[in-house]
């Protein structure tokens, strides 16, 4: 037995979540202290009069009120835009949910014909399980609770970035130190409170649940899995929904307003500048936050109903049983400790400092981690146990676990780094790629895209030895917990990711605000180091997806019944063979939406500033909302098809061509969509930078490239542009994709087994 | 039994062959009719004086002596730089050639230690077999025969090629049909040299080396896939070198002539004219040629090694064995029929009929053929026959194999058609993408990355539903025979296809001999069909390349003695997701150089452009040999890493990591290549059209978005120079990809079960 008792774990779980949620209401709080304007502190309230004591210290500017009034307003403009958005993809949702919940529910418990008696286990066949229909009933409850954890989490990370962006812009008066310090802080909360979030909920549900399941607990952690699906169907709209807003937006405006009207990125006079501002919000911090919501329920739904079926389960050892949760409870401690490294035990005092910090944040999570991973390890699990090894059980060490877990943290780490090799500026591929303008836009692409394609490389190998080795050791239950340990840092990994928009708003506020050249020098320092993050954040959430999708593919195939998934057999191949089209099919899809998003945007700029007299003289102020409208009924509208042809796809293959086509086509989609979504993400992010690098000018090499509005510098905005979608909605978008279709064939498992298969069951 | 008796077999394959060769040849002196000048009846005698008696027909300076000579001389430097770079190439083939014929015979040897005595078959245990020292010196010699004939087979094709370009030119003076029939018919030429010479070669080869080992089949058939991995091997270095070779040129050419100096294309005025007109057929000749006789020897090796340890190979039966040659055999009589169509039956008088005509070729040839299949499954197959099945043998009426052959068949002419509808500006994506130049490059290219996405869908699924039928009928034999099926109608398809380059060539030598507006819209038109085609044939080439691979994928396998590939054990899902990646790595590379070798050609022709006085006035010749060099030299050198890449991966992989783990490899390689392939091809096609359909101007809405030299106009040339290397070089490459290094883990099966995955030996 391990050395931790039951009792024990039911302490410790709970008590790391509440120290986590406690821990980000104190950074929330610490932010707020950074006055906006007296009327600011209750969000409800617009009411813009009133005085305001703002800031004591004075470095520039900071008793210049109508700058701070500036900042508020534009804030609120943006949190509005952002909130209405919101409001409107969750009406969408909201029907989708309901529909959904239906859709489960029929489908599950049509298993047993909706019958109400129990019946033998599906594997401990000596005892009695609980009945398909409350199989039904239990999953469609985890699958609501599961999205509503999700959009909680989404929407309040979206709120604290817009409540903190014109604060990081105010605080950048102070100095860089100052407004590092308070983006940084806004990104922990959201970090945190997913994080915590996500565990209670969880917990929260299971020890619900065992009130009616009691012994059963293989029923149990099989309605569990709802809670993934919940998590993830709510990670595709924000992704795809978010990513097509930010995108159109952005897009719209640089097409207008960069190439043909020569105004600066963030300029007020812009009409789609709001919307641009506002997708940032959407896009990358409520759908990187649902995505890496969704990563972290489905791993530890995917590791729960192996370990249900595992010794852990049969023997119902608790301890063992909750070991993913308390990886991730000390995960929330770890990180705890890892944040006060940036916010209280040092102080950047300079620009060059942010980018290391923040890098440094990666590297002294993972090593805390590795030794906490080895404590939870020795804790929490008995020396020797079995793992469910598709039909056989596997005698497994609590050592090997540790290294499975290990595994997927470290390979996390070098995902990261190549990422940021690959897509940073201060190495030699993006200044190839930036070189590679002087030719025009043409070869700034080719270059890009093969820079994309090789940064594959190294990341896939770090993933094939990770599911190797947890593989070997721990069958899927060892993927799972190697998903899980890439994962255990997320309350950091997410503070970094969300500190990008953050900066990234705080820079297009001090623009919009007509703040000083130096104020907006210390902005875009911030922006820069946050863009290299996003990109390390992204390549984070791919590597973890494939992990994740893997555990599931596995924990779906042991719930289906399927003891081999053999590619000599028709059924299996050309399931694999469809299934790595299916990223091209989404991929396009999404692509083409922001197309012709943009297209429509770029309509709207263009009428704007041929009919309102005095726009680009600055006299007259631009339409914002007509913007935020056109990418809110884009991104709702276009949403749809792609979210179609990832929700139906595990359901009519299942149910039409049965289990072995379905595990082919998880499979093909798994290897081939990591593929496509590291390679955009990297390719965007290394032409973003390219561009960044040519307008710097910080070297020799350089500066041969610029200024702005030098032809380079046209054919790397050109770059950048292409980039956008691929970096920021089609790539992450894939993440979802693998990840969603994965858990909903597990969710729908018994279904599948029982009546799936109609086509072939006509042919032979 | 079979109703075609051995005796029968033996007459109609080697006499279907040799009317192949007598029809190419027979078209061949039809082009030599048209007279270039006396002197250039023999090629190696440049001397440039004497009279001639040219074409006796007058329509258009048809007497104008001095545009003949123009024409001869163009034409000579073209094929000399051809030549010369096709022998420069030919001496690091050959160091390969002999190098991995070494490496062939050591590993083969190896498996019994060089043992001379005879041991138990594999399959047919009763029996006994040649040493495994036989199977490595007919393996090795094989290789080499099928190396040697893609060689001919390419060194031909451009010949003709080169030899046919000016003489349609002429030809075009005296009517768009006589023009037509010229290019067409020396693309007969090498379609029937190349399919006639496959098949006769693999026939002499089979009874020559059935003279050592009799009735041993099992042994003969294994040593004959060398024939594959010959044929195969040289097309790696012919598409990738080639591709190379022709995009520095063309991307080099354009990026300063069109761009920067504003000359049209095809100037006599831009140094890189001959070298972008070399690189239309080392790259698009000879490289297509050596890729699709790959295929077809391939495809038929497969067949045949499967088919010799089923009931064929253990009866005996010889006519039902040759059955993949049979079907070859009678797609060439078929192919001859449909050429009458083009060159005979009909004539073209129109512009608009020549688009109509390629495709009717198709549609005829795929009619007739799925007669010839029926006949020949009729009178060379038992009605019933079991065929080998990973262990197990499955009964198979004949029927049954004439739905396999003919779901290949029909197949390709689906993945045509889808082809044309994605990359012809007659359709609405190609109008549509060029509808997005409007606004700018970069929607340009978004749109054109969407397209080629989406064009994925319908191949694959054409692709899949051929592979189940196969599949479920007749095993891992039911996919060869479809994937020949596919490649039945090679000669046309290469007709169709070789007719392209030459029309290409023909219009640049119209341009720069100076000749009429009239001519180069008539030979424009010809290139412009040739367009739609040569994407037409890259489909057909990816589609049969991605049937090929899954057969020798399962000739490997059966020969492996694997019965499963179970994506459920670690070793082959690692191969799964790490194959899934290379095609990425592989992409990057060749994409990489094209753009490195495309700067260093943009140095040379600006220099030129720089230092030598009255080139731009045309006062001054360019320096044309600097540029051909460059694009030898570079093409050479870029060619050995991603060669090294193919080649070394399943060797290392094999040997390492043993049989399952590359047999995952070459499926996620399979899967995952097969839709950059086809997305990479369409959507450099899409761009190449939208741009014509800019200068063309032949509709309302294309006028909108014209003429030459306006702002969409110049960003559609951008994305055609992007899509340049993408449907030229990494995406045609990557059947080689796929097919490669499937047939080499074929031939090197016997090594790596035998002493294959050392690392896991040591881990165990």
């Amino acid at each position: 037995m391990a050395i931790l008792s039951d009792l024990g774990t039911e302490i410790l779980v709970p008590a790391c979540a509440i120290v986590g949620i406690v821990f980000s209401v104190v950074q929330w709080i610490l932010v707020s202290r950074v006055k906006l304007s007296p009327e600011r502190h209750s969000l409800s309230n617009s009411s813009k009069n009133g005085t305001a004591e703002y800031l004591i210290e004075e470095e520039e500017g900071l008793n210049d009120h109508s700058v701070v009034h500036k900042c508020a307003e534009i804030q609120n403009a943006i949190s509005e835009g952002a909130t209405s958005f919101l409001y409107t993809e969750y009406q969408y949702v909201g029907i989708f949910m309901v529909a959904f919940a239906i859709l489960i529910f029929v489908f599950l418990g049509s298993v047993e014909g909706f019958s109400t008696k129990s019946q033998p286990c599906s594997y401990n066949k000596g005892e009695m399980c609980k009945p398909a229909l409350a199989n039904a009933i239990f999953s469609t409850i985890s699958f609501l609770l599961g999205g509503l954890t999700s959009l909680l989490s989404g929407f309040l990370g979206m709120k604290i970035a817009t409540y903190a962006n014109a604060r990081t812009t105010l605080e950048a008066r102070k100095g860089v130190g100052k407004a590092f310090i308070t983006a940084f802080r806004s990104g922990a909360v959201m970090g945190f409170l997913l994080a915590a979030n996500g565990l209670l909920v969880l917990y929260i549900a299971i020890n619900l649940f065992k009130i009616y399941y009691g012994d059963d607990w293989e029923g149990l952690f099989e309605a569990i899995t709802g809670y993934g699906l919940g998590g993830s169907s709510i990670a595709l709209f924000g992704r795809v929904g978010g990513g097509i807003y930010t995108k159109a937006a952005d897009v719209g405006a640089d097409l207008v307003g960069k190439v043909e009207r020569g105004i600066p990125e963030d300029d007020p006079r812009n009409p789609a500048v709001i919307a641009d501002n506002v997708g940032d919000n959407v896009g990358d911090i409520a759908g990187m936050g649902a995505d890496l919501f969704g990563s972290y329920a489905e791993s530890s739904c995917a590791a729960l109903v192996v370990s249900s079926i595992s010794s852990f389960g049969i023997n119902h050892d608790m301890t063992a049983m909750f070991y993913p949760l308390i990886i991730s409870s000390i995960g929330i401690l770890v990180c705890l400790i890892t944040t006060l490294f940036a916010t209280d035990f040092f102080e950047i005092k300079a620009v060059k400092e942010i980018e290391p910090a923040l890098k440094k944040q990666l590297i002294i999570s993972t090593i805390l981690m590795t030794a906490g991973i080895a404590f939870v390890s020795w804790i929490a699990l008995p020396s020797s146990f079995t793992i469910f090894n598709f039909g056989s059980q596997k005698v497994v060490k609590n050592w090997q676990l540790f290294l499975c877990v290990g595994a997927g943290l470290w390979a996390g780490l070098i995902i990261g780094f190549v990422t940021e090799y690959y897509t940073s500026n201060t190495y030699s591929p993006v200044q190839d790629v930036a070189d590679s303008c002087r030719t025009g836009a043409a070869t700034n692409v080719i270059f890009g895209l093969a820079l994309g394609y090789k940064s594959v490389i190294i990341p896939i190998f770090a993933i094939a030895v990770s599911i190797f080795v947890s593989f070997s050791f721990a069958a899927m239950y060892g993927i799972a917990v190697a998903a899980l340990g890439m994962l255990s840092t997320i309350a950091t990994g997410l503070a970094i990711d969300a500190y990008g928009p953050i900066s990234d708003n705080a820079g297009g506020i001090a623009e919009m605000a007509g703040m000083s050249h130096r104020i907006r020098e210390r902005t875009d320092a911030l922006d820069a180091a946050g863009n290299t993050t996003a990109a390390i954040g992204k390549g984070f959430a791919i590597g973890s997806a494939a992990l994740v999708s893997l555990a599931l593919f596995g924990a779906f195939v042991s719930r289906a019944a399927i003891s081999t998934v053999d590619v000599l057999t028709p059924k299996v191949f050309i399931g694999l063979l469809v299934g790595a089209m299916l990223p091209y099919w989404f991929s396009a899809m999404t692509m083409k939406s922001v197309g012709s998003a943009a297209l429509k945007m770029v309509e709207e700029v263009r009428r704007q500033f041929n009919t309102i007299p005095g726009l680009m003289e600055g006299t007259a102020k631009p339409d914002y909302a007509t913007c935020v409208k056109i990418s809110t009924d884009a991104s709702i509208k276009e949403m749809i098809p792609p979210g179609a042809l990832v929700m139906l796809t595990p359901l009519i293959v299942g149910t039409l061509l049965g289990v072995e086509t379905l595990a082919g086509v998880l499979a093909g989609s798994l290897v081939s969509g990591v593929q496509i979504a590291i390679s955009a993400s990297n390719t965007g992010g290394a032409w973003d930078n390219a561009k960044k690098y040519i307008e710097a000018g910080a070297s020799e090499h350089a500066k041969t490239l610029g200024p702005k509005g030098s032809d380079p510098h046209k054919a790397a905005v050109i770059g950048d542009t292409i980039g956008d979608p691929l970096k920021d909605t089609s790539g992450p978008s894939l993440n979802i994709l693998i990840k969603l279709m994965a858990v909903e064939s597990l969710v729908f498992a018994p279904f599948f087994a029982a009546h799936g298969g109609l086509l072939f069951k006509i042919w032979n």
